[in-house]
């Protein structure tokens, strides 16, 4: 059973994120919230989301509730929520269906089934370099990256993080030192290259009021983790680094 | 003779609403006002839509002209015209044109021939649901319709108003309480399904502050009504239902 | 050697004039200012423009210095920077580069080779008629004519200015009198017919708050001409006339 109220915004944000990597995801469901693994086709990137009770306007759940859901629906839905609007969601388990609410619409969709659909392993990495950065300060440099290369190098050492592009003519730079930082810590220089439209599209993802934390090795996963609706959310981002061929 | 000024918001308005039917329309024209009566061309649907001469800034026309015209043209006009521009009109019948000025601009246009474009018949119909209800209600409804299914039905009785969609795997409603409406009267339980596409169309089309009248049968014809201009105009359009087959 | 740094804004519309005729440009730099003649590949129109060094925020140059610049790099540079911000650009000699900084975020773009760039020489033409006019007015215009005709006359007498276009079916004209001018002056009333696409890519391209110049004869070129950043830069174009077959 799975019962619940929560904010149009709140919402919108997660399913942008997690839309960036796949069609269709299973939400685990618990009486204490709901979390969502998720790994693209390509095994390229993943995620894993936590959405706490306490990020809902109301909440009831059974544990061990299982939802698929295809994400275009759900953001067909959004789309008709204004900022501010509240949207609400019922399991109809007899019919295998979601019905949700905005205003006086109410929509019914067929759940997805989840049978195929595995619980990705989440791995425990221990990255050297960790940048806390805003958002904003990278969704303008996507901009400027995309026109260049389809590849990102990201690098930090203990004053500065820069992205880096580099095409067959031209290059671009993000550099952004210490004092343009919510934060930055590394032991020494790190730097790992990759795929620029996973990561681009993650960066165009997230509300740009997000401060969000990097974590970064040599030739490594990149990790990107971020809280959301004060803190009783929270996603954590992995992309698989690109070899380097100089 | 016919020679006006109006509103640009107001000939918006109808312009948008006929040419969810018609690429092209005779309007017909008296001392009094303007009538247009067109049916599109698979006969689904027919706008029945009178504007009074109080509508208009200035009106001056002799009975029994007629001016066919691209409904196209006379958009591209309305697109250079600012919200509270006034528009001229004045029919040059020595060359078959029309000439339009906004501003500086003056655009003159040829006319289209009226001889095969008949009157329709407008037919009285007697229904037995009547719905009051605010377009922005069913425009934010159509939204939500539009992914899930092509038909749309509608149902009412002395408490609500439903608008209802069902598509293989989802369905979409939007029901509004007799507190949401402006009005409702039903004698019975009334239910037609019509097109959505011709539904929504028009729903799109209608300025959002206004009130449309529903009347509605049981497999019958729904007719839409409204005015506009201060009650200068007034507008009505028939859409014939689709058999449902259960 | 060349270092600069100018507005945006600045810069923005003097790279949208010049991109409607060529994809690709070569900047002449002096210790006084910058130069660029440009002539699109059909040599239907010609653009001579100077950006003095006032018209930059700071500003040092070599006598002599050339870059050839790729104008869409330009633009997706341009797309970054907010009104108000100040970009700041430098010649890489060593390189061949040109290295242009909005924020944090530096780009470093090939030069394009110059070896092909002619300079074209500027007709000195004296022309009978001046018009002063509000770009915004012929703005408007645009939008009309291009609905109608794929060419544009354009005249003048002492008392009015009209731009006209003639279809097949349609006429559309904007007539501009004394009284809606910053200034006219004609010693005999002219006319001359031009491509509607690049006056009208023109027009458009020109910062809406601009008065332009626009001079003109009979069956000649006609010349618009207009100053930016506070008279320190300033634009001659030349459109080439089509001749009528009536």
């Amino acid at each position: 059973m799975f019962k619940a109220e929560i904010k149009s915004d709140t919402l919108k944000g997660l399913v942008n994120v997690i839309s960036t990597l796949v069609d269709e995801a299973k939400f685990c469901i618990s009486e204490t919230g709901v979390n969502l693994k998720a790994v693209d086709p390509a095994h390229v990137a993943m995620v894993d989301l936590t959405i706490g009770k306490g990020a809902f306007e109301s909440y009831t759940a059974d544990n061990g509730t299982e939802m698929g859901v295809d994400l275009d629906k759900m953001k067909d839905m959004l789309k008709l929520a204004g900022s501010g609007d509240i949207l609400s969601m019922e399991q109809d388990e007899s019919q295998g269906r979601l019905v949700i609410k905005v205003g006086n619409i109410t929509r019914r969709m067929n759940l997805v089934d989840t049978a195929g659909m595995n619980d990705p392993k989440v791995p425990q990495l221990s990255l050297p370099a960790n940048v806390d950065v805003a958002i904003s300060e990278l969704q303008r440099g996507m901009k400027a990256a995309e026109s260049v290369s389809d590849h990102i190098a990201l690098s930090a050492d203990s004053e500065s993080f820069e992205l880096f592009c580099e095409g067959d003519t031209d290059s671009v730079s993000l550099k952004l030192d210490k004092n343009k930082l919510a934060g930055i810590s590394a032991t020494s220089k790190v730097r790992s290259l990759f795929p620029l439209d996973y990561f681009s599209n993650l960066v165009k993802a997230i509300p740009s009021d997000t401060v969000v934390k990097i974590s970064l090795g040599n030739d490594y996963p990149v990790k990107l983790s971020f809280t959301f609706a004060d803190g009783n959310g929270n996603v954590g981002y992995l992309l698989a680094p690109r070899i380097e061929n100089d």
